[in-house]
């Protein structure tokens, strides 16, 4: 057994003792009135960087919530530097009634620690703590062989609303050659694997208008437009019948998975029984000529979240309504621009419309980018090693379809995005019941002790 | 002046004074508590009837509310018989607010006579009563040329739910050669016409089930049908690029417009303008290769009237909805059968579905069927002499796009049906400030005691 996985191992009851109890802090960034909480949990996190002896540790402010940033320098002032992202806030907890125990109130079943923000993200961002203190302790080293810059954010559940100003604000302290993300997970318990990305997306509302008044279809109908049957066309059209998205250019620059990308993908064990299931769903669908798996990691959608107009009640009322509304969203995946998706879809709006009927696209944001890390990257490589020298065995590659502030985090700072991350897909995060396998947890720990090594010789300046 | 008109114009005062005694009773069908207005709405035109001297009047029980059924004989046994249809109950008032003098104290604004049934129905059913009395008092006779059979139902504007059985079962007391409906109206005031025919129609509601969860459209998006997609899909495909109904054999059974009826629309003053104003809408819009009176009142359409599914609250939810629900409904005209259409979009649906994707489809009636009364038939050519006898000058022909009864009326009694209405299109029927223009009730009065001489000739067996 090598010396970090024994180290891991003798202090497991003092990180669960550790983290259980910042997980009874609720900091659900969402609910205005657990601002305190929220605040309490930062500080908890900058007390436990200090007990370890970290030298830097500061309360970052926003106009929101604050985050936490840790420094520790390599003694090597060549050695390269590493942003560690991670989130201390939660997710908000209704239905309550559906939790089997409450969830500030951490318990142990089996191997699973239950409470909220157990693997999303305060399990994830706790065994870095530990990965630190296995570290120093295996090798009786005073300072870390690269220089860890750990930026913990407080509001990531309610959007990251201030993390891009808090970036900008705070760039000169964060000069990096790598960023390392702990909030995502590995394909299932017995199949290591690292997330090389994660889709982008835009969404948008579309409120349609025709004519100023509900007119009786008996009197008008055949004759007036109708703003539902425009919108019902203008969705109709955004795919053939390949599932083609077809918007003009839409794909131009989407990159391509590459033949060693799909053989990856293809040989995790994927069960569409299983698949199915989950998705409680009785067939898959989707764009011609590509898998399951690359269709929800590394194909961009079109998706219809929701519609609504005219006449919804019961029985019947023959109108030509006057109002039809959509609301819309596009992932992305590298290297399309949202806001050049944006542009594709209002002049598509603009040029499907009959005489007769208005539009109005509202856009609420502009968007999250999509990431995507090389496969020759040597970050994602040192993570590979760090994974594989604490799973043994292959260590395959997943994406993630949703999508997160990483990619503004990576193009902010000019370096590369990798993931490291041990959830599960059966932790249930956002909803009720949320849990961490407890034995991953030091895993995780173990290979992030790992990884310093393995970054600081990947990274060496040449 | 005829001797008729002098008459109708000489009981002027009184006409208004028992229209208004009727319009006071608010026999609103729909409303249950209402139930026993509507009892003595029917019972106030009985009295009306045997007032008038009509030998039969009795109230028909329904399951529902009392229809009025008054028969007056011709002397001469052989004479023609027409029923004559109309209806006693009305419109609810909501909203209230909106009207400018309360709905059931009947008010004279200049020629207009404001109150909720001014002219949908009960002044259209007064002017019949006026109608004998000009006809007797001109003619000195104590019997009619044409055998009446007045039925007036109490349910029309809640549906006629009962109003199939109720003549089902008074079936041999109805045989008929030409029904008359006093329920429609002209083209305007300056323009006599006659309607030739009423729209049919049929309406559903499509239920759509995708996965039986809403899902994170990162985590599936792009692999899971979409219920709402699919919706959108199978309701655009219902129409081609010149909005043509694409059901295959849709418009089989469709009567085409003859060259003359098309020529006898376009003679009709219509205005673009005035009628995009009363639609309050900005442009027209439907089958290519029709006008909007042809659109509206001559050719079937398909007219979706809701859509509903997904998330439709405030912000964004990136979901893949469960459910998704659309309301429609296809307006036909002669000779189609709304039963047909049925089964043409029971087809359609089950042959659109992809994989993962289930829908009901509920249909709640079988439908009203188109009614036209054919250009050279007797009855019509007696109504259009006796409304020019009325009015002097040419008079056209007009079409309603809505549906009623009369359809079964025509087919359950095996007879021609003829519209002898005065009503106006800025008559506000149904709508807050309901009126009638009291001088039109007058010559509806003149030309309804022509249309009896007319008849009694037209219809006189070979």
């Amino acid at each position: 057994m090598s010396d970090v996985r024994r180290i891991v191992e003798s202090h497991s009851d003092e990180f669960l003792a550790q983290l259980t109890d910042w997980l009874r802090i609720p900091s659900i960034s969402a609910d205005p009135e657990l601002a305190p909480e929220v605040r309490r949990s930062a500080a908890w996190l900058a007390d436990a960087f200090r007990a370890l002896g970290c030298p830097v540790v500061e309360i970052w402010e926003t106009a929101g919530q604050p985050s936490v940033f840790a420094e520790w320098r390599a003694a090597d002032p060549a050695a390269p530097s590493v942003v560690v992202y991670g989130h201390h806030d939660v997710q908000p907890v209704d239905p309550l009634e559906l939790w089997d125990h409450p969830p500030f109130e951490p318990t142990l079943v089996g191997d699973d620690l239950l409470a909220r923000g157990a693997v999303d993200d305060k399990g994830q961002v706790a065994f870095h703590l530990l990965a630190l203190r296995a570290w120093f302790e295996s090798t009786g080293r005073t300072a870390p062989p690269v220089t860890l810059k750990f930026l913990i954010e407080g509001e990531e559940e309610n959007g990251s609303p201030n993390f891009r100003a808090l970036l900008e604000e705070h760039r000169k302290r964060l000069p990096c050659d790598a960023v390392v993300v702990s909030d995502t997970g590995m394909w299932d318990a017995e199949t290591p694997s690292v997330c090389t990305g994660m889709r982008g997306m835009i969404h948008c509302q579309i409120d349609m208008h025709g004519p100023d008044i509900d007119l009786h279809s008996g009197q008008f109908g055949g004759a007036i437009p109708n703003p539902l049957d425009a919108l019902i066309g203008l969705l109709a059209g955004l795919h053939d019948d390949a599932r083609h998205v077809t918007l003009p250019g839409f794909y131009d620059d989407v990159r391509p998975l590459t033949t060693r990308e799909r053989e990856l993908f293809a040989r995790l064990p994927y069960d569409e029984k299983e698949w199915l299931a989950t998705a409680q769903s009785r067939a898959t669908y989707g764009e011609e000529g590509f898998t399951t798996l690359e269709r929800t990691w590394a194909r961009p959608t079109c998706e219809v979240h929701g519609v609504w107009g005219g006449y919804t009640g019961h029985g019947n009322k023959t109108i030509v309504p006057s109002d039809a509304h959509a609301k819309l969203s596009f992932r992305l995946v590298a290297d399309q621009e949202p806001l050049r998706v944006k542009k594709l879809l209002d002049e598509y709006v603009a040029a499907s419309l009959p005489a007769g009927i208005d539009a109005v696209v509202h856009w609420s944001t502009d968007g999250v980018r999509p990431c995507l890390t090389p496969m020759d990257s040597p970050a994602l490589q040192a993570t590979v090693t760090a994974m594989q020298r604490t799973f043994g065995g292959e260590v395959l590659f997943t994406r993630e379809g949703g999508s997160g502030p990483e990619a503004d985090l990576g193009d902010l700072l000019g370096a590369p995005v990798v993931f490291l991350g041990v959830g599960l897909p059966t932790d249930r995060i956002h909803a009720p019941n949320e849990r961490v396998n407890f034995p991953l947890l030091l895993k995780g720990a173990q290979a992030t002790a790992y990884l310093w090594d393995e970054l600081a010789t990947a990274l060496r300046p040449a």
